[in-house]
């Protein structure tokens, strides 16, 4: 008796393998061409082995994915990898991860000479755009800008269903723009950067100092101030104003329709949409209020924008 | 006898009509296909009319221009024409321009009945962009920032010779993110816009402030400072450090090849580059700095790039 595959379809309907991967686990899935996944999987990185590991086990576990859709009776077509840090998409090479050691890993030609299959590299906040903006928050609006707030800051900026790259892979980047000229240093080297000001990182670490409280969150952080207590009010007010900057300047410069907002800091729900929507209306002098919404994909964003990049990469 | 026509071509020979319409003065051409002007004339807008006078001028100098190019044996083709403001180019129509009264002129509509040509509405700032980056200093790179430094600031920003329009036709306003969150009112009502702080008109204010002497220009600014006068030298240098935070703020967001600076405080030359090249490499910290150049077209760049307009008008 032979066990049953994971995943079954008519024989050959067509999917693409997805990979998002991060520096802690990788989000993979089979996705067929209309979005709709017909099997998801995790993996852990591995960050700690080095990039050649990581390279070798996006490598395994695409393989695998790929198997995996031939024994359910689908024809797995191309294969999209999402990837974090500075990304070439144009020549397929990710030239700079921190959180995967990677510089100037040409994983699209590795990964296309090992699969056998059409392959698109893209970096994992576009491809979580991507797919916001065509999949989820952002449907049906042809102006999007999509950013997550989590431990750092990064947008993406997709128009038609597409997202800007820029001239070295690196637009989008607003978590490095100036918001707080005398404000607190950045990862990045800068001063008064969005990130460091308005990240869930950023956000836990003020009321730790503030505190006295070491290794206090954001989500804490969002709790008390909720119930009220005023420390915890003032940090999260001071980090909802600086982000209102930060997405009035985004507003300036793309003019969207809707902006969606992602990551970690949106599980505060209303607790954050609420005051932002309303600190944002304030900046908005001559420009038109953007809608702004919550994602709705979750931590899948990126695995289904790294398939859309697949599916896109099929019709050119 | 009769008089020589002011421009003559080959029998035939396509032009575009094209106007670039400001706040006092219309700059106007016939342009070829190629981009070379064939014939060049100015107007006042004469504004203090209202907005209808002035429609009623874009269209009467728009009809003669095209008359003007069929006397010397072209045939006129295509019209564009560039205002500034918040112009809708999908549909044609200028939004709202405070300097010529307009609001919710259907220009195109207007133009293309009376000329019986096919017709291009842009927005002046994004229209110079487009003819920086396709015939003047952006040449070549296909990401390509221009930003037009004089009374306001504004920009445009092109890539592979398109100018980003935005969902209302409101992208590019670089002159109204934040840059001094303590800085002082903007002309839009906002607090600490770049405009308010780097433009030519408050380097003009911001000296005649602090020293006392009215009616101060930045043109004079530079001067003193050049010279080594304290006081204007705090000002300028004031001024490059805020203009320098808005580009790096657009460049971690576009992530361009080349910044091309227009407007008129360009014409200070390398008192303004040097420093404002200084002062951008500073910010960035992981980015790729950007080539950060003068513009080249001066102010005939809206006129061409209404042009061009016109131009790509025919080829959709």
């Amino acid at each position: 008796m032979t066990a049953e595959p994971p995943v079954a379809g008519r024989a050959g309907d067509p999917v693409v393998v997805a990979l998002d991967v991060g520096g802690t686990g990788m989000k993979c899935a089979l996705v067929r061409p209309d979005g709709s996944v017909v099997h998801a999987e995790r993996h852990p990185t591995g960050a700690d082995r080095g990039p050649d590991a990581v390279v070798g086990t996006i490598l395994d576990v695409a393989e695998g994915l790929a198997d995996t859709a031939r024994a359910g009776g689908f024809t797995p077509q191309a294969l999209g990898v999402a990837v974090p840090g500075v990304i070439d998409e144009a020549t397929g090479v990710a030239v700079w991860s921190a959180n995967l050691g990677f510089r100037d890993v040409p994983l699209r030609k590795l990964a296309a000479e090992r699969l056998g299959l059409p392959t698109a590299l893209g970096h994992d906040v576009r491809a979580g755009g991507l797919a916001e903006a065509r999949l989820g928050a952002g449907r049906g609006t042809r102006h999007v800008l999509f950013v997550a707030v989590g431990t750092g800051i990064a947008a993406a900026h997709v128009v038609d269903g597409s997202a800007a790259v820029g001239a070295h892979g690196a637009a989008g980047e607003i978590g490095h723009i100036l918001v707080r000229p005398n404000g607190p240093r950045c990862g990045c080297g800068g001063i008064g950067c969005l990130e460091a000001v308005a990240s869930a990182a950023a956000i836990g670490r003020r009321y730790a100092e503030l505190s006295g409280e070491p290794g206090s969150t954001a989500a804490e952080v969002v709790e008390r101030a909720v119930a009220g207590e005023e420390l915890a009010r003032e940090v999260w007010s001071s980090a909802v104003e600086a982000l209102a900057d930060g997405l009035a300047t985004g507003q300036a410069l793309f003019d969207v329709q809707t902006i969606v907002l992602g990551g970690g800091l949106v599980r505060a729900g209303r607790h954050l949409l609420d005051p932002l929507r309303t600190a944002v209306r304030e900046r908005m002098t001559f420009h038109r209020e953007p809608r702004l919404v919550a994602a709705t994909l979750g931590d899948e964003a990126g695995c289904l924008g790294a398939a859309l990049l697949a599916l896109d990469s099929l019709e050119t």
